[in-house]
């Protein structure tokens, strides 16, 4: 199962809005629909988001090819969808170099793109759950936030790829899934991958993750990024930051998987990241409300990102 | 408005389980209807909880005053009732010191128990607003978690209670409220009574706090307590350590509201209590969860703590 593929002249998705109530897919025919997919967060996560602007511009391709000015501002559209992930744009930015080859051109681009997630996704769980291994010992209890399983990808994920492959080798003794309010991408989509994978697992609230380390429940925190700065900040879902002090207190590994692709050595620090505010009616609907869905993780705070190439030591003073 | 009184024989509370959408009063007859309103937080906050323990021992004295068995019985079920916040078996166990000398008398000393907690709340508010204007400079921008206003009290309340009195000096420059999962007593609670006392505010996912306070838009944060042990040590709402840490990390103020009611000097260390569990129905529908309804805050964390007697500076080594 993909979570986002190119089937029959059309962009398939899994529809993450409707589950683990609906396993729908949708069909997206037009650049609009797909907008409409990506700024409902019917498909997100950042290495989804990547395929899901390249394969945004190859519709694009397809409906605008003898307008270069409507292509031009379509391909711009789905660049900026969202902000914060790096792989949105730099998706739709390498299928757009391939406009001038042609429709045909741009979709084995973004063709390529998908598999090379599939790709990293596989070269990532095992690598990450050699480095579990090595840091935690044997069987241990890992922590995740949001979801960064398959449907945050394209299969298997980032580091909910290694929590599987941990569970495959037989080495894991535990997983606690953060709920990751307000869209509850944790104790929708994480709980429903595991329980699909037969993952025993527990949910809990997001503020609960530091203190559940505290009490020494917890032998790593495992999680994935939005987008990685050059100094090792990490940009990530709205709550890693205060479980990345969580594990700093407690003195346990906080490990980062995400591909190459989300990599970004051209954003020096968080400090230069847009924080997407997602507004307020997505956490109350009593009052206003401030919605940052990411959270800025200093590199101080970041034990090793693992990527499909490498395993960057943060805390050794590697950098990516 | 009081969140719990005696009236016309019996106890009547507000139904924080209804707020926002209603305000509905409650009145409790029996021992066991007082105590099915604690377990399901229809009554709760430490304060509060201090109070509906003595007037569930005046109902139980009227009920069961023959029957010595019985009436030990109830107590102790009034008692542990809820096993964190050190008030509620307090409020019990002083009333009922007084069952010897009958129900009237009981029911006395439960009165003069609500009435201390209400001049605790203006002493608290008073004393806390100057402490904040003294570590904060003019105008400070706070955040606070869960609900310690008037509902967690008889009135006033803790934390929100100097929130209202910064406010009425014209002092308060804003206030985010933490939504406060599972139960949301700050989107809920929190947001309810600032609305009701006209003060702005935005509320937040609890994991947003963190990085709120490290983009600079908190000055202190503030908020209450269910037990103070004697080393210092915090026990409160779960998500409580998780602001700590992150105002640690910002360099800002972190004060804790409460009255000396929930100052347990014979509780050596935040290790030594035992936290609640509520289930894994109030997380998630979906799955298993791991629910602890409070967390401990070790005092280094703390700036200072504030009761109606005295500001002690956990910061300066001072200790409850």
């Amino acid at each position: 199962m993909r979570t986002i593929d190119w089937v029959d002249g059309a962009v398939e998705i899994i529809d993450q809005t409707a589950l683990p109530g609906d396993l729908r897919v949708l069909r997206l025919h037009t650049v609009g629909e797909l907008i409409a997919a990506i700024q409902s967060l019917a498909v997100r996560g950042a290495p989804a988001l990547g395929v899901a602007g390249a394969f945004g511009v190859a519709l694009a391709a397809r409906v605008h090819g003898d307008d270069p000015a409507a292509l031009h501002n379509a391909v711009r559209k789905i660049e900026t969808a969202r902000p914060t992930a790096v792989n949105l744009a730099r998706g739709a930015q390498r299928a757009a170099h391939l406009l001038s080859s042609g429709p045909e051109a741009v979709l084995a681009e973004a063709c390529v793109i998908r598999d090379e997630e599939i790709a990293a996704s596989a070269a990532m769980a095992s690598r990450g759950a050699d480095l579990v291994l090595q840091l935690c010992g044997e069987r241990p209890r890992l922590l995740t936030h949001c979801n960064t399983g398959g449907l945050a990808a394209v299969t298997v994920g980032t580091a909910l790829g290694v929590v599987g492959e941990l569970h495959r080798r037989g080495a894991l003794a535990g997983v606690i899934a953060s709920e990751t309010r307000p869209l509850l991408q944790g104790a929708r989509l994480t709980s429903w991958e595991l329980t699909r994978a037969g993952i025993e697992h527990r949910v809990a609230v997001d503020s609960a993750g530091p203190f559940l380390m505290a009490r020494g429940e917890v032998d790593a925190v495992i999680l994935g990024a939005d987008r990685i700065c050059a100094n090792g900040d990490v940009i990530n879902k709205i709550g890693t930051f205060s479980h990345a002090l969580g594990a700093h207190r407690a003195g346990i590994p906080f490990l980062v998987v995400a591909p190459e692709s989300t990599v970004d050595t051209a954003t020096p620090t968080g400090g230069h990241v847009e924080i997407e505010d997602r507004g307020a009616a997505e956490v109350t609907a009593w009052s206003d409300a401030v919605n940052p869905a990411f959270d800025v993780t200093p590199y101080d705070l970041v034990t090793a990102i693992v990527t499909d190439r490498r395993v960057i030591r943060v805390d050794r003073g590697e950098r990516p």
